[in-house]
């Protein structure tokens, strides 16, 4: 139901798939009233709206007991929401869950939700342990008797460990998990929080599943949450900031009362002047505002996939964090998660750019710092950044990277690396010193560029690794696989099913569900694969880490080089 | 000519008065090639724009003598350059100063460029040096004998002492001043030497006349340049980085092969999808993407208007800083020109907000760092992101500034002033400490409300000041005034000419051009307005620092708050 089709890091624009169709991710689902119409959902749809969701607790309080589709008059994907919500901000509801579940399924909502125990940042522990027990309780209930789609929230609170147990139980059922209780803490700009329990969560879940933050609308946040691995926003921020016509930008909120010049040039906007919208009717404002922070939601949502695909999606995140300084300050609590982080940093990028002192944290740098440490063999080179091995001044980040605060143009190196001493320190880079070893015991010799660039690293005489010029690191032939093979068990490998064996061997891609286990792999990186026996069955190149291999039933895991034919 | 009508800083909201009509700044001069029109003029007005700028050198070569409105189907304001920036290319025209300025004349332009010599950044001292005392000479020479407004161009390099000689030249000259040789600068992002020579020709320049940043044509440079007093821009960049199939975005330029969703909400844009755009052929979509960053350049000149009137162009200009590492390095050199900032800061601002580490260095900060040093009096606060005496916690900027990077929202803080520590605290950092001893020399009383805090500061039973709400500083009243008159001329006043007495009594505003001299006033301070016999006329808000008041003909330079009737 859900699949990667591209990604940078834990961000990923995936493809989740409905009865009704498929939906691109990271998306916005616009919250519909079914009593109020503010924009049609046609007009929505030309925004780039494929899914919305509404309240199903609505419905049944309006007692609207026909189709959600036919109410909203809108044939694609609907979520509906339990009424969960309403029992955090009234203290309770009505209807039991069962109730509310199968008044979900008889208004043929796509995606149902369960009622779940809305968890206070604020709870005591004993509190929220018990609300966390009973959601956990519910949805497995819920998961074992109902046949549709369901949303099972992840609660927990400000407990980690109860965010972890509630994510750890889940890990077995195929379902969109929201995050749970977090609207208080962005309504309150407790963005500290709201990232400790995005990445607490996200650590503890399921990977191949997609992630929900609840209540998340305001464009300023989607860069942010996407980059820490949310998959679906919903919100009915649009309309209710419109109301206090407050204006939505990607870069914060600006009231109509700050702005005296015409600083938009959304199509709504456009029909106007700034004076005209001063003077309109109250509730025809409300409803250009509404139109215009839809507007720019969804092509905040367009920007946050286009960052993914093209790798500068933390550009966009840091960026977005300097809209407020609050929410600036609880970004800077991912440095917090750097293994989480790290776990999932890709191998290269083609460029990356530095936005600030916020840049240097970038798991890009952490682990580029950590991992060169094995690397320095002939001297250093002070490489955009930070000191480098003279040898890796042209690998990933070293030399595709620029950072602000360099010092001068002129930078200090020292030593220049001859052609063994650069390969042997790229492939520590790339596999790691063990490794490196295994690949390089014997003869070594090069094919070289015109410009005297190394291409082909040759080993006793056998044609064993490529250097790629735009990142600097190795592609893997067969023979330097063959190689590798002399490591241990299951070191650099991933292992397939039968039903893949041949199809890799023919060069075809390794589809994810084919997969039975992997080392810890990077993602990006080559890897050897091979069957149960260890039979080398091809080369590749790792899309996924192997948590997401063995959990993905869908989507490509690696991208073959070559197979053996 | 040119008018202030409203300000941040170095940045202003001006009003440039030609023949043809006014035009607000900051502005985009668009460049119109006579022989191609890839946008027609009329499109361009819809999107904002108010002045074109086309090469009088391009019309003496193609031998098209007839009007420049004519030819570019335009009635409003046009400029025109001279030939200079194509010399710089070429090596040189064939055309003198004397017959470039006659031709410009002749097709009717309404502010015509000299033929000046571009000094190159790489040029050495005595080639700039050579090459400025021609241009001030040419300069010179055009402005005695030429009479319409005239664009005279500052050269010197990088040679700080050169633009300095040249600006200092030019003082007396009422023109609009291009900051030129620069555009090698641009297009080899040295936006360190860039700043430099913005600031350093901005610190000697006559601060009454607009001033141009020659070739500075895109978005991501607008808020900062504004920021640091440029008024004028133009540039043929929007139909050149068309032509390369690149996007201009207030953030950094985005090529269409980095384009895999559609990111942006412009007209222009929302006809087609990116594949569609891709699919096109190359002419229509070269015009495409014209029409886009022309409108996306107008729309950052609204948002760098509206930043300036809000009090938000710090925050704009640190942010659109971060769309390139390399001009957030260039960007920091402002920090070398702390008392140029300092000296145009303004006493206060609704709010500010942090964007990161870059803030620190506002002069908001510095100045607030070095005039809180005299105000410790009974303790002190951590108010939002530096030590504060605890009298001023409610004080700009203590009070109304958040920034990131504040460790818990527990602060700590030591002593409780009394009411005449706290009016003694708020007086030292609003006037100085010598003010503060002349205004409260007496006995203290105070008018409160009814939550406790002060209102009204009687001295002697008199009413000096009052204290404002949203900014924690004091407004004067006459009997405060009376008081302050007994400093040394001319501390804390304003001189103003005697055409300007009467009105002053009455409770009219000053203009600019009634000021025969003025104490160094802080712009959004309170001032005593005087006569020549340092009789008391009234008391006001300044809106201009005193070589404002100096230079400027048009604007007002005190908001009065009372005459003295």
């Amino acid at each position: 139901m859900f699949e990667i089709k591209d990604r940078d890091g834990l961000a990923r624009v995936g493809m989740l798939i409905t009865d009704r169709g498929a939906v691109t991710t990271p998306t916005l689902m616009p919250v519909l009233n079914p009593n109020i119409a503010l924009i049609k959902v046609a007009d929505m749809q030309k925004m780039g709206c494929e899914i919305v969701i509404t309240n199903g607790y609505i419905f049944k309080k309006s007692n609207i007991r026909r189709d959600v589709h036919d109410v909203l008059n809108f044939d694609g994907p609907v979520m509906t929401d339990s009424g969960t919500f309403q029992s955090h901000i009234y203290g309770g509801i009505e209807f039991s869950n069962e109730e509310m579940l199968e008044f979900q399924r008889e208004i043929g909502s796509d995606i149902a939700t369960i009622v779940d125990e809305f968890v206070e940042p604020d709870d005591e522990y004993e509190l929220a342990k018990s609300k966390t027990l009973k959601t956990i309780s519910r949805a497995k209930g819920a998961y074992e008797n109902h046949e549709r789609t369901l949303a099972l929230p992840v609660q927990g609170g400000l407990y980690k460990n109860l965010r972890r147990r509630c994510a750890e139980a889940y890990y077995d059922y195929e379902a969109i998990f929201p995050l749970g209780g977090v609207v208080p803490l962005m309504e309150s700009q407790r963005y500290e929080e709201l990232i400790d329990v995005i990445l607490t969560c996200k650590r503890y879940l399921n990977p191949s599943m997609p992630v929900h933050l609840f209540g998340c609308g305001h464009p300023i946040l989607f860069a942010i949450a996407a980059l820490f691995g949310c998959d679906l926003f919903d919100s009915a921020a649009y309309s209710k900031f419109a109301a206090e016509d407050k204006f939505m930008f990607e870069s914060g909120t600006v009231s109509l009362n700050n702005i005296e010049e015409d600083i938009c040039t959304c199509p709504a906007c456009l029909k106007y002047s700034i004076d005209e919208i001063k003077q309109m009717e109250k509730s025809e404002r409300t409803k250009l505002i509404a139109e215009h922070n839809l507007r720019i939601s969804f092509q905040e949502i367009k920007r946050v996939r286009n960052a993914i695909k093209t790798g500068r999606i933390w550009e966009l995140a840091e960026i977005r964090a300097r809209g407020h300084p609050a929410l600036l300050q609880g970004f800077n609590t991912m440095r917090k998660y750097k293994k989480l982080l790290e776990h999932y940093e890709p191998l290269n990028r083609k460029s990356s750019l530095g936005t600030g002192r916020e840049s240097f944290y970038r798991p890009m740098v952490t682990r580029a710092v950590k991992r060169s440490t094995d690397c320095y063999i002939s001297g250093f080179s002070y490489q955009s950044f930070v000191p480098c091995p003279a040898e890796l001044k042209y690998t990933y980040p070293f030399g595709q990277t620029t950072m602000p605060y360099s010092k001068s143009a002129e930078r200090m190196s020292k030593g220049t690396p001859g052609d063994e001493d650069t390969v042997k320190a790229i492939a520590r880079m790339q596999f790691g010193k063990k490794a490196e070893k295994a690949l390089l015991g014997g003869v070594l010799s090069f094919v070289k560029s015109k410009n005297g660039r190394i291409r082909n690293v040759l080993c006793d005489g056998k044609h064993i690794l490529s250097l790629r010029a735009e990142d600097g690191y190795f592609s893997l032939k067969l023979e330097g696989a063959k190689k590798l093979l002399s490591l241990p068990y299951p070191e650099m490998r991933v292992v397939v099913g039968e039903e893949s064996e041949n199809p890799v061997r023919e060069g075809k891609n390794v589809f994810a569900k084919f997969v039975v286990d992997a080392d810890n792999i990077m993602i990006g990186n080559e890897v050897v694969i091979v069957n149960r026996e260890d039979d080398l069955l091809g080369v590749g190149r790792a899309l996924m880490v192997k948590e997401e291999m063995l959990t993905f039933k869908r989507g490509i895991a690696i991208k073959i080089r070559e197979g053996t034919g």
